[in-house]
């Protein structure tokens, strides 16, 4: 049987990935006493006479909604909210499984940002953070940065940051192993989207400084035709040079590729054109940019993907569940880009000098110090900012 | 320790009264394949392609929304969203372990009946019904009207037909006790709020002839002031001779008093001015319009009250996890006037002539044929309305 059919039997058996399973059995009248009426009212009374013990009395402090409108899902597109519900009650799933957080999906019937950010500001309530998901941009940049500045609690879009800290943590290993530093490494990013801006950013925060952004339209410059304002934004910090041409042509003496774009569009060739120790991580799902024996026969020695059949599987669940985690454990009102720096370098540190190899340069998403390790570094940057 | 301290010191224990747990274990990468990417594409493929799918792969089934603007909760009125969280939290506790349906708080930051209506319709995808509480008068009636036209899911405001169906299902009893006729009895309803008016209508569509409300201003009739549009509609089926007067003048000779007004409002001389074997049921939380010793003294032979501590518990927990649990296994697009008649009589008659006493008219909340038993009714009216 395929993955494909395993997978819906296996959601026809389930009839849905979630329960909502109260903490406390309720068998007596003393119990309803307690739990319900009449006794439901303290906790209320004390709520609304001190806002903070929200966090105290209910499910709010470990609560995640997981939001979508079903504009961008996996690799499927714009498919609308209901189909979009496997995916988020699959992420629900990995941040109780990974993390012990509670997640609940809110797939939105509406696709307009105004009505997307209203939805969440009115739902707010209950959440102790929300995650964006599947969002498509340029619109997914905006709500994310509304609500952050609207809302008390964090609002991360994980398709961004998550990627991003994943890449970033695969990166300072990778530059461990072969040698190189981040600011002297040059640095090819090819997508031009939410992600591989995400990931731009982020690696421009840590350190980097020579990085080039391809679209489907080449090397990311000021000559390019149809450029929009988030890619505009960008030239400030990368393509520096600004420097014209073909994904190839920016590869050429290249120390990392990182592909967060389309299938087959690196070959052999141009893996062989970028330096010594090159650093792949071709992340287009299914099918990558190159396929790690093309680009490690190409002379790559460190290959990622965003495949579980791969080494170096470019996975979000090694982030973002322990990011919520922390967040909600501190009470942090955003996710900082200190967070996410602190994220990448926890997660970078558990693979030992003993284990770090070529086709081992990110912990396993089973391991169980990785959501920890994670909500111990976010913990630690709210803590300081305090200070 | 008092209830209040022993129910503080729980919430605080429990922070939160909800988990939200997958129903299959993620332990490695063959389980996240089936689970999550990118097996969970084909589940989304399928819904997109067919959406009534939505019901065979996702939660969407057997998830109610319990959904709160905060404004009128228990007795302790408008304390906002997120003080009405423990109450939230604990009706969806109930769901589960009464009833075996998800249900998950919603406390929407607004009070204004078109955000309301518009955040039910943009959260609607995740849900197979929703259960509206604690929303006050008179925006209720008109969200739940609206809603149920808006949406192809049940959308049933509980503290209106909940209480409703108990009340009905209590005084089915009642009268076999006493050897009453519905259409016989004079009924005196204290309370013309949102529950005076949907127990009003429930009793008026089985059967019962003579009711009159009254409100704080006395009985409602034509000449009353300040009367409302729902109270005024009220007039064309209740209250037939337009009588005014004082809620003593409408209990000379009534057969049955439905408090759903304000604590202590009935005295024994009222009761004792009822017809021979009165029924009372005095609901007012936590302090009835009457105690039940007092309404015994005076000659009530069925009383009732809204409290545990006294037989004869109208509690709403007897009804609605069942009413969502038929709705939801029969795909009911709303919850009809026939489905709250046929579940008060399923409750009734879980009382059996040997059990049928005074101080029992009602099943044990904890009577585990209970919510089967209100099921089984709803969904018999949504497959004999298909016939």
């Amino acid at each position: 049987m395929s993955i494909s059919e395993e997978s819906l039997d296996a959601h026809r058996s389930w009839a849905g990935k979630l329960d909502t399973t109260p903490k406390m059995d309720i068998r007596t009248r003393y119990d309803l006493a307690v739990a319900y009426t009449p006794g439901v009212a303290a906790p209320c009374v004390a709520i609304s006479e001190n806002p903070d013990d929200v966090y105290t009395y209910t499910m709010k402090g470990n609560t995640v909604a997981v939001v979508t409108d079903g504009s961008a899902v996996l690799g499927l597109g714009n498919i609308g909210p209901e189909a979009a519900l496997p995916v988020m009650e699959g992420k629900c799933a990995l941040f109780k499984t990974f993390a012990n957080v509670n997640a609940f999906p809110i797939c939105l019937d509406t696709q307009d940002t105004d009505e997307i950010i209203r939805a969440c500001t009115q739902i707010a309530p209950v959440f102790g953070g929300i995650n964006l998901e599947d969002i498509s941009a340029p619109r997914c940049f905006e709500i994310e940065e509304r609500l952050n500045d609207l809302l008390d609690i964090p609002v991360f879009h994980d398709d961004q940051h998550g990627t991003a800290i994943v890449v970033l943590s695969a990166l300072i290993n990778s530059l461990r192993l072969v040698g190189k530093e981040a600011q002297d490494a040059r640095v090819v990013i090819s997508g031009a989207g939410a992600a591989g801006i995400a990931i731009a950013k982020l690696l421009l925060s840590y350190g980097f400084e020579h990085i080039i952004m391809c679209s489907s339209r080449g090397i990311v410059s000021s000559k390019t035709e149809g450029i929009n304002d988030a890619q505009r934004a960008m030239l400030e910090f990368t393509n520096l040079d600004d420097m014209s041409g073909t994904l190839a042509d920016a590869l050429v003496g290249a120390d990392i590729f990182i592909g967060v774009s389309a299938p087959g569009i690196v070959t052999r060739a141009m893996v062989e054109s970028m330096s010594k120790d090159a650093i792949v991580f071709a992340m287009a799902n299914p099918v990558p940019e190159i396929y790690p024996e093309d680009a490690l026969a190409a002379g790559a020695v460190v290959v990622g993907t965003g495949r579980s059949d791969f080494p170096n599987q470019v996975n979000n669940v090694i982030a973002f569940p322990g990011i919520f985690k922390g967040a909600l454990e501190a009470h942090a009102e955003r996710i900082t880009n200190d967070m996410k720096l602190a994220s990448a370098r926890a997660l970078a540190s558990l693979v030992s000098d003993e284990e770090l190899a070529p086709d081992f340069v990110m912990p396993d998403p089973f391991d169980p110090r990785v959501a920890d390790a994670v909500a111990k570094a976010v913990s630690a940057c709210v803590d300081s900012s305090r200070d």
